[in-house]
């Protein structure tokens, strides 16, 4: 189609994250880099790509002992003045540059110019990472497609400073639900302001001490914030509702029922409707092609943060860590950033152990 | 045109209210009650009408020594299950019964009845008091066709429990403005959460106390409350920015620029943005017209604390008060209802004082 975005996978691999992040790509519009990603990896050799909704999977059939996914999401955050992509100095600066167009750049490296990898790779690039864990689309081809995800071990390069970050927190999402009765705001004493009525809600958050886990070696850092607040009817009206949408991020050593009954109880004497719902992975290091794998890249362990879809991976009882360019603290920050350094360690590191 | 809906003024006036509940007519869509107001005005002999966007104007020209403007609004708040009009023994309800459709149907009535008021009448039917002050329609006539609205005194139709109310309190809505930095939420220790941070906002309101000022011999009884509360980027992003907008009702002893300085005092430390302001007005009863209609009415006065139109009228120097049928402290509730006894001792009030 003329005018589409086209990328060079020849190109390096910092030219290829900037190509990826000047193809704007908030969550549910995917379809264009989709479309780019899938023309570049079926002009491989050797690859054989299935296009599933704004989904790409590209395979090897080399006959190998052992297959590993790597995988990454094609979609972002909404955008927040931060494209297009900006290189200054060492960094190479942009929305997705960080989450995790970087990983996305390296993989796709990896599947144009490894022609004999000694293990086979199934590249997966998906859509709809950034939203309600509903409509992912790893999630999706776990339903629909498990064959394409079936693997000994699979790599997610989601941002994780280039070093291996092993299992991963829980999220859940809740609406706070704060009632009221409506009135005139001039003849206020008839009514109850749902809107000053959520202010104990705002205290407990604000008075919240999280908890720090020790799980298999490694320290956690939960988190509980509001993401949302809506209230209002009209602009002389005490509004009978106001809701408080809540994250509530949970060490994998809690379940999704449990995170739950934590959040009933912190917001006692307020309903609670339930968003959305994603349970943690437990770090796994114990499984043969975890341990495996760390042993190659020769590194340190961290604990990750962020909910990723390493716990989709465990679902599949795919032994699954996170390892990819960018440092996971500035994912969804308006500054996001990527180093060129983390670009290429990643790179070579892949290749390294990608080829014998 | 086919299927519009007409009303009939010889019906009587609980028909005709009921008539005009069931025209929704939710602010900015009230092209279709005004065009059945303007079709019964026209059909009325000796009145010369107008029409300007969707207000309607009606004038009697006797050559009286004395005119007056009888007033009402066609619009409504938003709907809350509570269309259409229901009668249940001695009350009408729905939407728009109190606030201000019984005040219009007694218009309507006395326009298509009194052949010979003693004094001449300009009826104004208008759009848009139930939103923003700059699109109120009644604002739209005094900067534009303020001939249309020239008189000695006014009677705005506002429910006032259908004894006089003189006065009325004003109104200003600020935005405060409560800022953060964005950061994942699974990372939150990066960011700021501007919503945490309206906790103290949400505080000052609670604690808030209204004064009750005496003015012209009336109590009236101030307010502060939030209308709308809003802040969220995404389900997985701390928010940068939280804003409450804030409706502070004011004695008319108080003027905008004094309600701002106070609404800036009780929010010490946060931006406000103002985003609506309208003045009060003073009782005025010591004008000879005011003076006049109380003394036929023979009623009893209180203060208004609702903001109206009055205020405008007070603008244009013509004294002006509101008396109409509903009880206010039922405008804007889910519930909204006018007694029948009001609609019929309000059009019987009027049509005795405007027939000498």
């Amino acid at each position: 189609m003329a005018g589409m975005p086209s990328l060079d996978l020849t190109a390096d691999v910092v030219a290829l994250t900037a190509a990826l992040v000047d193809i704007e790509s908030v969550s549910r519009h995917e379809a264009a880099i989709a479309d780019a990603v899938e023309d570049a990896v079926r002009a491989v050799p050797g690859l054989d790509v299935v296009r599933d909704g704004d989904a790409v999977v590209a395979r090897s059939d080399l006959g190998r002992s052992e297959r590993v996914v790597i995988a990454g999401h094609l979609d972002t955050v909404p955008v927040n003045a931060n494209l297009p992509s900006r290189l200054d100095g060492d960094t190479l600066y942009g929305l997705g540059s960080c989450d995790m167009k970087g990983g996305v750049a390296v993989a796709l490296r990896l599947a144009a110019t490894l022609a004999e990898p000694v293990r086979d790779v199934t590249y997966v690039f998906y859509d709809c990472e950034e939203i309600e864990a509903e409509h992912n689309g790893l999630g999706r081809l776990a339903r629909t497609r498990p064959d394409l995800l079936a693997a000994d071990f699979a790599i997610l390069m989601e941002p994780s400073g280039a070093v291996v970050e092993a299992g991963c927190q829980g999220s859940v999402r809740v609406d706070v639900i704060v009632p009221g009765v409506r009135a005139h705001s001039a003849r206020w004493w008839m009514g109850t302001n749902a809107i000053h009525a959520v202010a104990p809600v705002l205290e407990r958050l604000v008075a919240y001490e999280p908890r720090t886990p020790l799980v298999d070696g490694l320290t956690y850092r939960e988190g509980l914030n509001a993401v949302g607040i809506r209230g209002g009817v009209a602009g002389n009206v005490l509004p009978d509702e106001c809701r408080v949408s809540v994250n509530y991020r949970f060490a994998p050593s809690r379940d999704v029922d449990g995170a739950l009954d934590h959040l009933r109880a912190v917001f006692d004497g307020f309903a609670i409707e339930v968003l959305d719902a994603a349970p943690g992975a437990l770090p796994g290091l114990d499984r043969p092609a975890a341990a495996a794998f760390v042993t190659a890249v020769g590194g340190e362990v961290r604990p990750k943060f962020g909910w990723t879809d390493v716990a989709r991976f465990s679902e599949l009882d795919v032994p699954a860590v996170n390892f990819g360019p960018g440092d996971p603290s500035l994912a969804h920050s308006q500054g996001e950033s990527v180093p060129l350094a983390h670009l290429r360690h990643c790179e070579a590191t892949m290749r390294r152990w990608l080829s014998g």
